[in-house]
């Protein structure tokens, strides 16, 4: 997929705001924030990923940081968020569903863009995930809590198997854009199964099973 | 302004130190911590913000650390509130008025060098408050807090004014010197307003007034 | 010592296995996680101070990320500590000591790495230092507890010794081998004699000594 075609930016760009406004949701949630606080930690659960990824690319300046549209849309995601926050909760399922779709835009892209820079099959597939849930691992580190990520719920899992299935495929020949639609599709699918049925990924033998 | 002048680099010096002085004392007050503890945190909050940027800035190895009279001076900032600590409660005026002129020379120096490397506007304002805020952020996370700096005070948002002068101002042609003091000491001013009346940044709509 | 060599990738990879083990034991014992948070944690704690290093010295992207080995052993490491978790407290002293042998193998080959890319002798020291306990430090972070290495027990100290000794030896014209082994050799005794007594870097003056 050609990463600067304007179907790209316009869903890349939707991935940014979905992340902006639910991580700006989340941390008012759980924080007692200002308004500085809540835009900043909007901004970083759109853009952390990104900028994560590009660090171990040795692509910096990070690309999401230096154009403008980026920041604009992340900042206005969370500035939504950050007025509409307690009108925002009968809007749960479409923002969980909006949280799904950026979560599988962001695994396929960053592991596009990882190939497209050289490198390795493994560290692809891992900067595809880190992609995708690098943003909301730094917000919950910066509002004090453990990274839901680390600890329940299927949400690395669906982004490891997209960028997964984008990478292999494409090294296996398949046309790029079948192959993104393909992971991001199965992300998508993956997540959203694993929220309805409350499904987690299994913890360590022997772990006290309730409050999971 | 000459980043390589005595005269900034005099300025900037005392910034590092009022940074390690009272990041130090901030992490003595909070946490139990050693001599090593102690001495990482002050260095960390007088060179984190500084570091962070020149990540953003790909102007790799970061300026702060590779020069050793940084360094130093930090870490003596931190020796003296690691042996001076309890004695140092007493002095709390004179250090926050010290770590606001920090806070305003810091927010100024990081915007000039994004400029200087290119960064648009808004980075470079996004930078200049990154520079100053940073390292206290660094700082708080390691010792389990939320960083003040995203729930309370007019902290932040006097680094994003005092860069934003320093940036639009140089923008449209102003000279650098001035330009500069003019940037940190509205930062300053706004931030000790701040402090005196204990002013903070709008909480979201709805939220719990109390504790605030 | 040539870092290509076999002996020296056998040795970095041995403690590469050590800090993954006890990065993903103290990781599930300290949080509830699933197995993407264990074997995340893992992995950032064998190749987080590394990381850290190389962003510091701008020879992104970071070696151990970019070589399959490293993320192979390090996942390893972190499986085994998944699946025989509860099993494994009866092998706490040698877990201590493995940990110490990766501490002091990470502590001078970051100084190697530092030194062969031109950093200051300080800076040589604080990468040395900053490779060995900044994956622990990272984890530490992310199960949301103040990390270890800031607040108790000599940690960061031998390691900083094992730093400082192959920096000054090699600056003085010593082979690099004997330097390599000499620092290792008294970072890991220091360590274990730290353990065996119970050792801690001094408090701050004034500072409540219970719970040290």
């Amino acid at each position: 997929m050609d990463t600067a075609s304007p179907l790209f930016l316009a869903l890349d760009l939707t991935g940014v705001f979905a992340f902006a406004l639910n991580g700006a949701l989340t941390a008012i949630r759980v924080a007692r924030l200002d308004v500085v606080g809540v835009v900043t930690l909007g901004i970083i659960t759109a853009l952390g990923g990104g900028i994560v990824r590009d660090v171990f690319l040795d692509s910096l300046p990070p690309a999401t940081f230096s154009d403008w549209r980026y920041l604009a849309v992340a900042a206005a995601g969370s500035l939504v968020a950050f007025v509409l926050g307690h009108r925002l909760d009968r809007w749960t399922n479409p923002i969980v569903a909006l949280d799904a779709a950026g979560l599988s835009l962001f695994a396929v892209a960053g592991a596009i863009k990882a190939l497209s820079l050289d490198a390795g099959i493994a560290q692809a597939v891992i900067l595809g995930a880190v992609t995708a849930v690098g943003g909301g691992t730094l917000r919950d580190v910066l509002i004090g809590r453990i990274p839901v990520v680390l600890r329940s719920e299927l949400y690395a899992i669906p982004a490891l198997v997209g960028a997964l299935v984008l990478v292999v495929t494409t090294e296996l020949g398949a046309p790029e854009v079948p192959a993104a639609v393909g992971g991001a599709v199965l992300c998508f699918v993956v997540r959203m199964v694993g929220v309805h049925y409350g499904l987690h990924a299994p913890a360590p033998p022997g772990a006290p099973e309730e409050d999971r």
